[in-house]
């Protein structure tokens, strides 16, 4: 039992530190991991200009295995210190991780696996894991639950708009042919929704006068589509801001950042005693 | 009587399937219905990419054949199952539906004649109608009321747009020319069009200061104007919202008012499992 | 007097018909103009095309003097039954009607005048006029009116993206410079505008790193920014919703197309006797 | 002492001259600086256009001198007729009207400096300044209000978008490469953002299947995710509309030009005595 006991004491410290932010360890690892993110999504950045790569092939590669490194421990670490290593390792953040980690110890098995590295860009979404601490959270918040709110209409609009965009695809195929780049149905969709949307990248343009006609037409369509999502959004924002909430109200509780030590669920009440996803005591 | 009675009830049978969607047979055709016309829309577009269509050539025009054999059925059946068919014949659907089956057929009479398969998109539109079906019902229909109630400030506004756009795009004529690819007034307000709607394909583009003087001042004036077509449907929908009273709005945390059984407790989550204060299962 | 009246009324018949809209000559009248400046537009057109003009150059040149013979009748019509022709010639309508006529009489006189059939594209601004006696005329007012009631804040808004894009324009072409295109200050303006409109038309776009930087910065900038314009027409929108007067509200008087004989005012009440604006007899 | 006051007064007298609007003498000021700063800004974009800066090379010189001049003596009547000098030299504004007076000069030290007048086009900024003068006050106000009241969201928001970006950037990178123009990644993530925002400029465009695809995507994305900011703004200007504020309110006082002569703060009540901010006497 006294063995046990300091080494569960030292599980719940890394815990503590890694997937809280409630003690100031946990503040300083979220910073330090934050900072390492970013460095590791900019080396990869850095490494895909092949001018920068000539010159500092060799600078880039040792941050790269420094960052790796870190990952790696840090990993382990997350493994080490949950209660359902499984959960963590199958979860959505748990694969991004390993992803971002592995690339470069493949690189020596398999030649060319270091184009994966690319892979860890998705460890940026750790970051607004990461911000949920700062001041931004609540209007972060709302703006998700508006836009939340609004997903059913936004999904029955964009359906419409491909739907569309299929029809008058099909269209321009027929009237443009190859000559003005509308080389196949799909294409000529492509070119739809690049119009539809205002894009209007220019590499596809039609060029016979009936095209240009129907072109005209579908900008003007669009002109009036693309009130549609704005609307949407705006008249939501509108509702969130009228019934908005104070913490002093009732039904309102703050979700705190602590994260079960067994499952990793976080947002429990800051009087909660046990895990509201598993029962774990916390 | 006794005779007609019979095919009388298959008649009904099939017409219960084939316009309804309340029976389970009703549904399960709906849904082989869906499911083929986007494999027959895909199957044109799969035969517009050259590179596709010269490799599977007889995959895809055994699948086309398929394909139009059940829409043939469907056809017959719809006329049959019916008690006016001259009026489905000719209403939009049954042309759309006619015009969906037999290019195929033609093209044996006609050469050439299979591109008539692009008008297949237009089936498409039915999945609407199947969608009526669906829980988006609600939401596509409080869009479409918004839409409509603003059509008539849009069709003004439209036309305010082309009138603009006719004056704009003779001007722009006059004063930049065929050098950059004004060559004539009607491309001149496509292009107007194209800047006004800020689409901006690039394909012509003003080259002398002064085009560009006034291609600026199209495009301030276009974000102003583009403005105004969001700013009708955004207080339309405002409209629409106001006299709504349904569960979709979703308060902060989903906490219920369910009590633990052991402790009494209230305000746990939507998806918890156990008590956060003592840890049973709820 | 007996030589006199009859010329009056003669007068009085042919302003009716051409100024108003009440009676059924002055309907069909509109109509009839409606259509024919539609023509002359489209003729206009036609010609800046070469294709059409090289092969139908004669038909074309025959409408166009049809329509010109029409338009001249009209002119002198308008001076003739207008108490006061001097007002008329010297209005804003007065003067375009004027150079909407002239081109085609100007061309045996001066070479190449022409060219300045284009201008007749601004009569086209007479069919707002027409148009005030269709239903739309409520629809149009109301859009109007939110319009200008938000002009003092466009303004305000288009005069800071300006000088934003000036500042804007000024770093890039110091950074860019000629190779990408950003030859002078003012065309690099011309670009910044461009991109903050979100129009993108790529014939110039930066190539180096830090002007790509730079651009996108701006298109960022331009994204916030263009959601001003939009924030204030709607609002402005919802205003004029919320305050709707309907034909029975008291202080609502229908205004009729009758214009008034001496100095062409239109708009006066149903009840008037006098002319609101220079007291002559209606 | 009697010699100290008349050159307290002649100071006094050029302080409210320069710094304040209240007096005729402080609005011709105002007019002419304003006058002055926009020549000034149009000779430095004049001389960047080659064609004109060869022709007309001695004329823009001499201007530039005038120019020049006219804001050394500013500068230094500025400089003298404050209070606490160094305040104003370190200031926002006085590192910009230094900058803008010295290039000139610098151009005969150091060959090339010219190219620093570009820098002038700051002095713009200032504009808003004096027009703080006008009845536009108001607007601008309520506008500055409506963004700030939303910079905690745009801000958010924006974030979101870049870390969005850099992800879809990346894919886009290795889905396309070289031969599109998707040559690393910030050029990668350049186009993404060129996409999102729907500017377009088609310098760089996907062209295999996989890449169009994907753009499709993110072009949808941007449809929904353009609809944000103008949400945010939109609500935020009808919260400012709702509670807006008239001259007869309490608690509305009105602020004048007059500038602290020792701290050159503006906006002080019109009954102040002392200055709010460092207290000396106005």
């Amino acid at each position: 039992m006294k063995e046990r006991k300091p080494e569960k004491g030292w599980k719940n410290k890394v815990h503590e530190i890694i997937y809280e932010a409630d003690t100031p360890m946990g503040k300083w690892f979220d910073i330090l991991l934050f900072i390492l993110i970013i460095i590791s999504v900019l080396l990869v950045m850095l490494e895909s200009v092949k001018g920068i790569d000539a010159e500092y092939h060799k600078t880039l590669f040792i941050l790269e295995w420094v960052v790796t490194i870190f990952f790696t421990i840090e990993y382990i670490a997350r493994i080490v210190s949950i209660k359902k290593p499984l959960k963590y390792v199958l979860s959505f953040y748990g694969i991004i991780d390993l992803m971002a980690t592995i690339p470069l110890y493949l690189s020596y098995i398999f030649a060319g696996s270091q184009a994966l590295l690319a892979i860890r860009s998705l460890r940026l979404l750790r970051i607004f894991r990461i911000l949920k601490l700062v001041r931004f959270l609540g209007e972060a918040s709302q703006l998700k639950k508006a836009l939340k709110a609004s997903r059913a209409k936004i999904t029955v609009f964009l359906f419409a708009v491909l739907i569309l965009s299929v029809i008058l695809g099909t269209v321009m195929y027929l009237i443009e042919g190859d000559e003005a780049g509308f080389t196949s149905i799909p294409t000529s969709i492509y070119w739809t929704i690049v119009t539809l949307t205002t894009v209007g990248y220019g590499d596809i343009a039609p060029i016979t006068p009936e095209g240009q006609f129907i072109a005209t037409l579908i900008m003007l369509v669009g002109y009036g589509v693309i009130a549609v999502p704005t609307g949407i959004v705006t008249v939501e924002f509108g509702r969130q801001g009228q019934g908005k909430k104070s913490p002093g109200d009732k039904g309102y509780v703050h979700l705190n950042t602590q994260a079960c030590p067994a499952c990793a669920k976080e947002g429990h009440r800051d009087d909660a005693i046990y895990c509201y996803n598993c029962g774990s005591k916390l």
